[in-house]
């Protein structure tokens, strides 16, 4: 990690589930962290989140003055707001929210500090429309859950925003540790979204025509294809699979793949209620024999070794 | 890992990329293997094999019996099939071979020997349309490369095979410690390279659409996405987005992955040869700064460690 940006005092808008981890993440890179959430009971709810979660950064790796103490839970956060030099933003999933808390946030921070939301689904262009002091330092900075343990942020700038602030949250991000990607134009469910959406259609359809079981289907996954994708992308793995040649590659299984693909869009999972339930009853019979809470304590706990374990590769990302 | 199944004499035809990889696997499992191929330098290429990737195996983990010696390399295998109690078959994904090849196999195996072609295209009702002996022993047993790391077999029973052989297969892949599933019906491209080929097409679209970098684009996976689906599969991961709940997940998730669907679709990448060539371009600005090598060998030590350090998990498969 590098000596650090000129970014050390950070404003987090929502103590929700994204929020939380977020300030997590903050206070284990050594950052000094004001936070606010109207929600009742939040103050409280995040005070246990955190005193749950830090041994998980602990055996992450703490920065150098990483503390628990250097957040403030304040009830209204318009004193401090010219004191951030970043603002992650977590509200509720909603346009006239998002565009009002933008428009107010934007007045009221200075005109260099970069305002980041952690919105999954609305492109930011829909929410700066009110934004007349600077919308240019205002972009999407989208985690994948939870922030604190998996690395990626997509970086989504909407058409009016300054290069130079993408930079800056591309290297303040990286500086705190996470893989942040640029995604360079608005596009519904960014990246990530993306590919989780194309394996999930096909899983719901393969299930639901009675082709395999949900269980062996997410085999199929995590002892197949998905311990290949934790260590490197869809395209190194198509380029070393062509010996280091991607064109190769694709020549190769380009026809066949083509194929498969022509008659999965014969059998698209359409996302009706009758489809959706059958799906549901499917994925029940296994899920409701499993036990769940251990599953995703190991889980979790495969997740930080994993990641940590990958900080220390040479050549993985 | 059980006692054992009555499986201790193993034919295996073909020692390409694929077939060299179940040898070895079945010699670190104690078996007696006994193996052909016309390729010229076969024999000499199996044994180079197979001492560079013994050390892979001995760090999985050897069973009692295990030897590099237990494999003999025949010029005609026919003298031997009557003794087999399994053939693993790896021969050129070509029809016309496949069905000759089989129809042999078929007339000269014991009756109840399990015949497992390893092919990856081509269903076995198409090939075992000459086998008079008995084709209901005979299925598809298709791993993910390599065979000896990667756990994932899918298992494809044709609409002839017993159900009796598609379970001692289960079995049989099962005790050699593979992660085996079973594809209820033949469906081009199973079910992994299903799921690989709906991760590709998008991939592939949004990079030639300019959207993301190829770079970019494996990180999101590998940073994101990927780290999950190493440890469970898609259904459990929604369950567990779904705080337990799928159908939770379902409805909450649904109206916006659909969406995104319907997006993805509109911009389907069409497999031509200019957007071919296109990809191929924007992929190979990234890879050719890249030390593929170190990639590859970072690569392959992080799934062995993975895939042991998850077979001594006890939720996670």
């Amino acid at each position: 990690m590098s000596q650090g940006p000129s970014i050390k005092n950070v404003g987090v808008i929502g103590t929700g589930v994204i929020g939380s981890s977020w300030i997590a993440l903050f206070l284990a890179r050594g950052l000094s962290v004001t936070v606010t959430d109207p929600a009742p009971g939040a103050r409280e709810k995040l005070a246990a989140y955190l005193e749950k979660e830090w041994p998980s950064l602990i055996q992450i790796g703490l920065s150098q003055g990483a503390s628990l103490a250097n957040y403030k839970f304040v009830d209204s956060i318009d004193n401090y707001l010219e004191e951030f030099d970043f603002v992650q933003e977590n509200a509720p999933e909603r346009l006239d929210i998002k565009r009002e808390l933008f428009a107010h946030l934007d007045a009221h921070t200075r005109k260099d500090a970069i305002i980041a939301s952690s919105s999954s689904g609305i492109p930011s262009s829909q929410f700066v429309t009110e934004c007349k002091h600077n919308p240019a330092r205002i972009l999407i900075g989208h985690p994948f859950n939870p922030p604190h343990l998996v690395p990626l942020v997509e970086v989504v700038p909407h058409p009016g925003t300054a290069e130079l602030y993408t930079k800056q949250a591309v290297e303040f991000y990286r500086w705190l540790g996470k893989s942040p990607i640029l995604v360079k134009q608005e596009t519904p469910g960014f990246i990530a979204n993306r590919l989780q959406a194309a394996v999930m259609s096909e899983a719901y359809s393969l299930v639901n025509r009675g082709i395999v079981s949900a269980e062996d289907l997410d085999m199929a996954m995590s002892s197949g294809p998905g311990l290949r994708w934790a260590l490197i992308g869809p395209f190194m793995n198509n380029a070393l699979g062509g010996g280091g040649d991607f064109k190769h590659f694709l020549d190769h299984i380009g026809p066949a793949a083509s194929g498969w693909l022509e008659d999965m869009n014969e059998h698209r999972f359409e996302f009706t209620t009758e489809n959706m339930g059958q799906l549901a009853e499917n994925v029940e019979a296994w899920t409701k024999t499993v036990d769940m809470k251990s599953v995703e304590k190991e889980r979790d706990q495969y997740l930080v070794d994993l990641v940590k374990s990958k900080a220390e590769s040479r050549h993985l990302k």
